[in-house]
């Protein structure tokens, strides 16, 4: 049987992780990696995980472009941050054939038409990782919990594509639980309503736990929530009735962790605002939606943002 | 003529400098002060203004305590911080006679009935400091720039009361901008434009001075402004037309400077986030006026306020 070819381009924790685990249920996967380039090129990703063991990735190519890529990609995963110094298109396209299957795991909404625009002979399909999981050092990657995947493809005339349930497997032979949606929109709405809560608040205490924040704030947080479903709502988005529930319910279970924004503004990276709030913001103005809670977060990240380019 | 007798109750930086400024005056003026009690005692307040000239402040009276004072006070200013750890009756209650007007030089709106109600024989006064002011160490002042008092009763039956036109006098002697206003809740709301705006991001942004807040985000200063016209507005004041415009362009023009809020955050002080906040919110929630935004950075400031009390 034919190896399928993978192109991961961004393997920061999550690119690395799943590049790792695809390698791992057998596919040729090779990375396009800026920062981790000569760490990688001699050792490899280590990859240390909670619950699957500890073990090497030796990407198939280590790349420092994605034009230098040999071969045909099946699969190219997109995983870096989504920030407005990353062009998600020109990172990728010199990799794209007409039978690459292009695969973005990230977060934010409203971040599927600049790929579709670039692409519209390719099927897209849109990934959201639930995963704890941190690059601690060059070349290290540790998988602290959880690892479910969801992914869904945004091509409607592809409907009868199998792209979707076939990575999906590819994923669940690795050790790893992914789902398939046809409804991986509505899925990204419903993870911004954490994202847009949690992660601004834990950057605005200075590093508060999701814990401290939701024992403390559980009221705002729950506004902040129901001004992003009002929002998906007029986007044609219906989120389930209890997603709010849900939400404060399991995050008050979850281990006190630190969340990604709140990673990046610590290490002075760019933090994802404008894929999260930015784009949050912006539908709701097109939709004529109110969200003065999520207006205030987004001016003080701004703030906060310009602060740390300062320092 | 008979020297005024005056005793002053929180002798930071406001309390110290208009103390002194009515020493200078010909009044006898007494302190209570905790912090910096042994240093006063030793060598008085240092004043350095910047143009007022220097000089020495030896208060008659050096109190750790008001029920110290030997007198009879015919002013007891009261200048701390309004905050939930200090009990504003208790701390003045021994030194009030029933002749002593209670005059407070304080931030904060609806911070009068607490006096009011422990007060009712007595004249009490209501004060706005317009000025930038630091305590830079024990016993030392920094008169930096501005300097202007706002005075106005609270009793509506004295109003043929001269107390606060004498006062207003004392200090204009002492060379300070002194003036009286029928409308001082209102002038108190009118100053809560600036506070309940620039107080909370100067801290929410970790220190951004006021000109690089208001460059960045003069839209959600004027949000976070009008919410507090319109609360204002529900009590019964209305406040001139053109108070957004005129706060942002006069802070435009202010040299860039430290909020109080910064200051008392940045040395591990309690900050007066529900004499400025929360009572703006308990107002609002009372008329029935929705004010999202200061509703976000009450909570998000709680949350600082959380951190702080762990760090």
């Amino acid at each position: 049987m034919k190896q399928d070819n993978i192109l991961i381009v961004g393997t920061g924790a999550i690119g690395g992780f799943y590049g790792a685990l695809l390698a791992k249920a057998g596919a040729d996967v090779s990375v396009v990696c800026r920062t981790d380039y000569q760490t990688v090129k001699k050792q490899g990703y280590i990859i240390n995980s909670h619950n699957l063991g500890n073990w090497v990735f030796n990407p198939s190519q280590i790349l420092s472009n994605a034009s230098e890529y040999k071969g045909k990609a099946d699969y190219l995963l997109l995983c870096t941050k989504i920030t407005p110094n990353i062009d998600r298109v020109k990172i990728i396209q010199d990799a794209v054939t007409p039978n690459t299957t292009i695969v973005f795991i990230q977060n934010g909404v409203e971040v599927e038409q600049q790929l579709i625009d670039a692409f519209p002979d390719n099927e897209i399909i849109s990934g959201l990782a639930f995963i704890c999981c941190n690059r601690i050092k060059p070349g290290v990657i540790h998988h602290l919990a959880y690892g479910k995947l969801t992914l869904g493809s945004l091509n409607k005339k592809l409907s009868s594509s199998n792209k979707v349930q076939y990575l999906s497997e590819l994923f669940i032979q690795s050790g790893i639980e992914a789902v398939t949606t046809n409804q991986i929109t509505t899925s990204r709405w419903l993870k911004c309503l954490w994202n847009a809560s949690f992660n601004p608040l834990s950057v605005l205490s200075d590093g508060l736990s999701t814990q401290e924040i939701l024992s403390s704030q559980e009221k705002l947080i729950r506004v902040i929530m129901q001004e992003v479903c009002d929002i998906a709502h007029a986007c044609g988005h219906t989120l389930p009735a209890d997603s709010i529930d849900t939400n404060i319910n399991n995050t008050y279970v979850m281990p006190p962790y630190k969340t990604s924004m709140l990673l990046d503004y610590q290490n002075h990276q760019t933090m994802e605002i404008e894929a999260i709030l930015g784009n949050t913001i912006r539908a709701a103005q097109r939709q004529q939606v109110p969200c003065p809670t999520i207006d205030t977060l987004y001016g003080l990240m701004k703030l906060k943002e310009l602060q740390t380019n300062q320092a």
